[in-house]
């Protein structure tokens, strides 16, 4: 799995002539290697990917991380990374006992600083700026990767099949929301972001934060549930509605517009050759039936991030490829009134299709 | 509050002759303005601090806070992104308007990638790098910031006064930590970061992960808990030992020496010019006793982030500075039999002593 994935980052090495690659993204470093530091963004571990070999650097903090996956994958060479010397002095050897004479980097990931030490240090190295090498790889996702997303919007479909029999008038967005933590985490699995509970005009604001909002469930409310579950590493991604009584013609003939036009783009996609039609049509779909527009994108990849590529937007210069997994998710907002999106996750297969993973019913939900 | 920060922006921009400075990082961006964003890494919002104006640019999604800003703060200058515009077209106005010349960036925080489209994209204009800019003017706290980390460290002591009355044989790591944060977040507040609950020998691992492990409480087992409470966005970091039933003379005595170093080098540090030299006498105390040194640094600066300015270790250029937090957290630790660690979050006040903010006791607790 590692294998097959360090070959990819080498045949793409070897298009651009590139010696090496620095990676240095933690999510990048998990896909390639399989190796997680406790936090995201504060450079505990970095991989390179040389000719013939993989390093990976950790501190001895992780000592024991590394001693497990040194009986896993015995294609890994560890290296410590010492607490007085930085990491640029750490490439020092490996440099040279490599012959590496131009050194790959993720330039969407390396902050200006450490390009700059990097540049300055090494005199004869060449440090080549890479565009989304590593991502882009990861935008294609294997049979390990898409069965975990697949088991994690299936643990999400239970999860909200069960947080639905909790609502009504008096429950708080807070409580629905800690309630689906709270189920999530009784599985053994996490939470793929925090999850997003909004109550009726609170929905109509697209980022809403439910962990400082008040909204409480009414006699007639419009509830947004917008969630996912994180599964051994990899994520999945959902909204559906709730209505609290039968709602009015209008809103009822608004969310079967929305719904309808959702799962007109899922099947729609395979005779797209892009994305960004993807995007064009579903929001075409809306605004020919007199809704406003949404701001937001038709969509985005999914996997080890909750926002990954492929981008599924008006500007996404992405074609639809065998293997993607991403989000169809439109929305029809009215600000201080109601908000609703209706959100899957799907995966295209061999033949083109886009298979829906979250399958949750998408009938309008009345409770 | 948040003029008086701008006001030290300003200030430093003047003596390196920047016209005006491009905020990307969301903590800067938070300090700054007070605006939060709901991901930390996904650029959704960008402040330019120029000569007389402060902008705030900030897409649609998150038009509510922005409102609620605005009747907040009359000096910032709201700015919206559209979605089909790069944040370098946006701020193509402000350029042309503010006539910046100079335009100074976090070289902390922005990617290499994101310098690229900025040099490449604006033929005129100058991009310099700062050089930790706003992150070094964060290291100093003002009344609000201490007033909020002395609550949150305040939280954290009454936490655990309580969660140690649960601690006894056959209790998990995992319950131990999911009750922290069950304690803390009933209380309203949020966890500085994942709970390390150690038990024995997985608290030699300096960077555990209790979520993937399955360590449980035994007769004579060592509990270590390091653990943070975030209050209003800034946290408390600090670590304490359960022992439970009466250690031995060897541990008793290895856990004394660490403690009383741990608070020497507390009282120590209105004494020293550095805080690297804070590093080595706390070190020093403990390689005297003929114990091993650790392998992290002595402590680090807490804030909006867990891990900020100034920095506490032997390669540490940072001085002792009135209004510094920070933390002093020795180890000692015996790969497969057991770790220890003592950490408490100080401020540096007026007359340039440590106090001490978590307060929960040092002296042996064995249950």
């Amino acid at each position: 799995m590692h294998d097959m994935r360090i070959r990819k980052i080498r045949e793409e090495l070897e298009k651009k002539y590139i010696d090496a690659l620095l990676v240095s993204n933690f999510y990048s470093i998990l896909y390639l290697t399989g190796f997680k530091t406790l936090t995201t963004d504060e450079r505990e571990a970095f991989v390179i990917v040389a000719k013939e070999k993989v390093y990976l650097f950790s501190d001895a903090r992780y000592i024991d991380e590394q001693l497990t996956l040194n009986t896993q994958y015995s294609t890994f060479e560890y290296k410590l990374i010492e607490p007085n010397k930085s990491l640029i002095s750490h490439l020092y050897d490996i440099v040279e006992e490599e012959k590496i004479n131009s050194l790959g980097f993720e330039a969407e990931d390396l902050k200006y600083s450490e390009y700059q030490k990097l540049s300055r240090t090494f005199k004869k190295l060449n440090p080549v700026s890479t565009d989304r090498l590593t991502i882009k790889i990861r935008e294609l996702k294997d049979k390990q990767e898409t069965d975990c997303i697949a088991r994690a919007c299936e643990i999400g479909d239970r999860c909200l099949t069960e947080i639905v029999k909790i609502i009504r008038p008096g429950v708080s967005e807070k409580e629905i929301g800690f309630k689906i933590e709270m189920w999530i985490r009784e599985k053994g699995c996490d939470l793929a972001f925090d999850p997003i509970v909004a109550i009726d005009a609170n929905a109509s604001v697209v980022h809403y934060n439910t962990k400082d909002g008040d909204g409480v469930v009414k006699d007639g409310s419009i509830v947004l549930i917008d969630f996912g579950v994180k599964y051994k590493n990899y994520l999945s991604d959902m909204t559906r509605m709730v209505f609290v009584g039968q709602p009015n013609d209008e809103v009822k003939k608004t969310y079967e517009i929305l719904a309808e036009a959702q799962q007109k783009t899922v099947e729609k996609i395979t005779e797209l050759e892009t994305l960004k039609e993807a995007d064009e049509f579903c929001r075409k779909l809306i605004t020919d039936n007199r809704l406003p527009s949404y701001p937001h994108s038709t969509g985005h990849g999914v996997g080890l991030e909750i926002h990954e590529y492929p981008k599924v937007s008006l500007n996404s210069p992405d074609k639809r490829k065998v293997n993607q997994v991403f989000t169809i998710e439109p929305g029809v907002y009215f600000p201080d009134k109601h908000g609703m999106r209706v959100e899957d996750t799907v995966v295209i297969k061999e033949d083109g299709k886009a298979r829906i993973l979250t399958k949750f019913p998408k009938s309008l939900l009345a409770i």
